[in-house]
């Protein structure tokens, strides 16, 4: 049965509470019962994270590294700020999917490079809370 | 029932012939099978296309204007360079998913700059030929 | 009685029917209307002509050379990608007006760069449609 | 019957007398002449100024304010330069035309920006000083 | 009586001590004083606090959420690199005034920028410590 | 008896009737009665200015040298655009403080550049028209 | 006997009567006779085509796949604009020789990066309408 | 007898009393006289003016049209910013000599530019208040 | 004997068993080791630490004030994104060493900036782990 | 009998030895053979040198002034950096072919840009050694 | 008795017979013997030299060092890409005149540049050969 | 016994004459005997040359290859402007380490990139002369 970590970055602890006209109603306790749900119906062991520390990012990557078959981060502003995040994934080994709630590419330009892109295997940005759930079901695709 | 328009740009026709180290073995009718296998399971009516003009696109979308509830777009090289794609997109009054068989952000520098994404609500790329089930499963919640 | 040509690019076929808020209620039938009653008045010939394909305008201001007195040119999405129809503009001897319906100069960093006015006579841009009868006026006086 | 306040930045005060092979031989007085002509067949009365100086410009927008139905402006070398001239017609209420003699977007490149088109309803450039009575007409569709 | 939190970033707390000739002589705890002694002459209730992690500050604002009235922060070099702290801040209902001991517009060119500007209400540079009560000043301004 | 001087750039003589979504509707005289009555509180003698010219500006600042203790300037528009009124700031021996009423540092591109920062002593921008009142309490207290 | 397809971008189809001090006086049919005599010589099976539209460039690409040994293209316009054209080329399996009439790299900037560039083998510009017939022998030198 | 027009932009009337580190100790009166006296040393009619706005210059320099010889100019802070004065200049039949007494090219990166440059026949920086009488001397070898 | 801080950045605690064609495959235990012999050779005191916290490491580096003589720092991916760090050892008053064990001039754009060079005295990249080792040897230099 | 100067840039001395992934396996020697020979077939006399040295490179090409009726030249490395030999060729009045034996418009971006394009009647890269052999083609075609 | 170095960049021994229509018809020849003359009459010693090579420069500059008690230079092309010049020159320790016959800052943008200014006293552009005699007059003043 | 080569660009021979505030004062010949006593220590054999001309390195660096074991190499300013070295040292096989004296990482922007770098080993920066030192050692290392 395939362990995915799943890591959240800085502000999402509010996510739900925060500019819903952006990135919608749903709390992260909310995103973790979803992809719990989908984990189970597809076999896979769901581990749900959430970091306000860049520095904490990195070591729950350290973390997954030979315990983790997969890695969903949604590295939220992180992503267009930190190379030691993409550092860090560049030492796991499995597959990588980067999600982000809103569509990046369509806001202010600092918020349409995310440094992480470049380890990622594939990125889902602006599907919303449901872009974990793609995530989750294309890893199930990368690891079958 | 949805009516789903998939649109796929130049090139796509080749799929499977063409740097298969990129882009896989899977040609556009593998894809479009899939589409249709999964469109069925998801009650959706599939419209799927592939063509090499930027003005044959453009018309494509006029053509799914009243008609198709969302488009899958995957613009391939006009992703890059046509404001023609955009321009047209923005008369549609669905949801757009942009779709892209190759994380185009870990590629050149051109490929990394999309027109369609300043329209698309959604964008997955890298996930190979799953990203168009991924974005049918999207379309499939946004028009529930 | 000298002879215009009228040639609109991509998604002017919509006009009127697409973000009104922008292009305004007109159509692009009603343009053709108002220009040929001007034309009329004017003792102007006008052919009147829209095409989505790059390729088209460039094979519809090939035939104007030769034929036709004077350009007048919305290039709409092309205008900011094509060099093709620039260089088919260098090679028709009269006077050459482009029109933009909007004011591009306020709107998206991509639209405020033309590769047309390279060539273009002269510039009219946020005139509404009102801009095609003020570029018929323009090359009465010029071909006058 | 709408008032227009035609307003012509430096330099213009000797059109006609500098370099004519790209700004023509008709003088500012010659220019002054055909809009009251058109003025006054359009039912439009027509105030005409020139200033050479940034602050001028600005107070002569500053008196527009609740008298000009309409303002006219080819801000000439304050185009590319002056943002007080932007916020002075920010707070002028009715349409604003901008009007360059020359195709600026053919010319040098610090030429081809205009803050003044950030403002501007429409952009007529290259007509000549034709383009003075192009903009009358557009004002005059536009109060109509 | 409103709840004002102060909230220092890194280094600060070697305020003194540092480069006096940017940042003058007083400590952190001199600045804290002369705040809170300012703060109860205005009826204006003060948590001050400083942390060096981007993620510490990153939850202070979180915890001040709810709680505070308005914020008063000095980012100090997270300023110029934290995106994090931009979107902490813009979920702070309440506003948010920025300081900075020195001119950042004087230093190097990488100081210049502030992420966290695009969401202050106002901003205080080269104040030196007297910044931070005139940031009172204002959010006693604001919230009166 | 410390003296100020207030100078205030081009467009400011019109504050309360421009653009009150970003200026407010207090009036360039409200400001000034406010300032004056801080001066007398604080024993300053105020001196108070507008000029729409950029000249006029660096003429007043000549004015200054020798009389004033102390400078407060918002120079609007020819903060963006001037290098003369920076050099005249240069000559000044006394504080100049730069005062902007909105935050441009949110604002267009070009706003958020001031050639006068290079050398004013603080900034003060986005606190509205009570930013005058701070920069005159900051020049107390370095003038003290 | 190695099988050659010439292949000519937009507006080339008038060459000869287009900008003679740029192109020259030369027809496109000259060219392609001129070709031909050279194949003949040289063993070589030529097929000489010209397309306005980047859709026919790209179809007119794949179309030689499988067929031909080698490809000579002057992808005229399209060189700075189009990635399809690019890709297609990408697919090719052959060698690709890029032939420019002027030198392009002495005229506007625009002019001077092509995207084919990055998957022609050789680039030969400003030699030109022998330039073709150098691509020729060079062609024969790679195949033989 | 040939005649000089010398003019000096905005700051100048206070050379001497203005960053000496920078400009030296003479005075404007200095220079002028130092210039008058060449002047008559090499018989030639000088006039010379200072002026702080860029209108003012631009009139000046039209009132030297049709009258004088040559122009010498130092624009001062106006040669970073001023288009105006440029056109101006372009108006004007004889040459032109830059003069600036700072070297500008060693200087903050937005004095490194003049707009004067592309008109001024000769630029003379860095030679002090002695580079006004080296540009007469120049005006004096071509005018003979 | 001088008391030498040896500072290392996020991810190096998995040095060795990360990318080893890039860092190679000793760990960073191996390096303390080597530091450590080194130093007792050299008669220096080492203190070595490695944190994956910015904000970790800017304690680390207040903590050396007053305390260490020199010190050794790699910042690994911090060097390119944290001006907190730099910020920190500018108030440190020893020399500093800045290592990086791959050449990071030879490696993506983004890795060739450092902001730790602006305060660093020597750097020294692409000796692999050797490069602790001839830091250690250039602090007793600049201590002797 | 026509006189054709060739002459080659720094390093090309060790053609043969360097790169061959890149420059391929024959000699500067071979090359000098190669043309020779073609030289004897089309009646034309060569002069073929190789100079390590900017300024060797300059004085050949002022030594070919009067003397040679084209020049063939590869300036390697030197392209990319010498305004000198661009300069010294602008003195030559005969035809000049430009040659590069990889494709440098696929290598790194500062090998992309040639000075000595600016001044070069054609352009050859990528076609090998071959290349030199294609320019006397060229050569002597614009001589017949 | 001063002694004068007067150094001279890369193809000026072929002045005057090179593009008159920039550089004029005099030789360098006539340069020299004009410097001379002049020379004698201030009462200076003159060394004129020229050289190809950018490390004949150098030398030529370290050979005036404890001789020489002026520099004046013209680098010509090695103004814009030497910065071995530029550090030769910034260990002469008397003046240095930097001299170019066309005004550089009309000419091309790589023209615009000079690597030398940032260290000469003064820089005297476009006063033709002229300009070399100017520089002796400066020269004179500064060591009067 | 290894052979090393150490080259020496522009102005070093100058060493310990030039701005001792940046480069010390030590001369060149001091460098030479430091490095020949550490390489008899260390059992290498030192060749010590130094050379003004960029074509005079590019052939040193030629006559290191088949004979030296190892390069370093002090470019000075051939660093930021040749690409005749990098080209040269591309085609040297042994290990090659780039020493700077000064930190070239916290001078002029020009300074802060080296051409060399891209083929270098090992840089180090900073350490003064001591650099070349440890150079040794690390090529003693790396040989070893």
């Amino acid at each position: 049965m395939p362990i995915i970590h799943i890591l959240n970055g800085p502000n999402l602890n509010l996510l739900g509470q925060r500019q819903p006209e952006i990135y919608g109603r749903e709390t992260l306790a909310d995103v973790e019962d979803a992809c719990r749900a989908l984990g189970q119906e597809m076999g896979m062991d769901i581990t749900f994270a959430q970091d306000n520390f860049e520095g904490g990012l990195v070591e729950r990557i350290h973390a997954a590294r030979g315990v983790a078959d997969g890695i969903i981060i949604n590295p939220a502003a992180y992503s267009h700020t930190s190379v030691a995040i993409l550092d860090a994934l560049n030492m796991f080994e499995g597959p990588v999917i980067e999600v982000h709630i809103s569509n990046i590419h369509k806001r202010e330009a600092f918020r349409q490079h995310s440094y992480v892109s470049a380890r990622a295997d594939a990125v889902i940005a602006g599907a919303g809370t449901h872009g974990y759930r793609l995530a989750l079901r294309h890893l199930a695709e990368l690891l079958a």
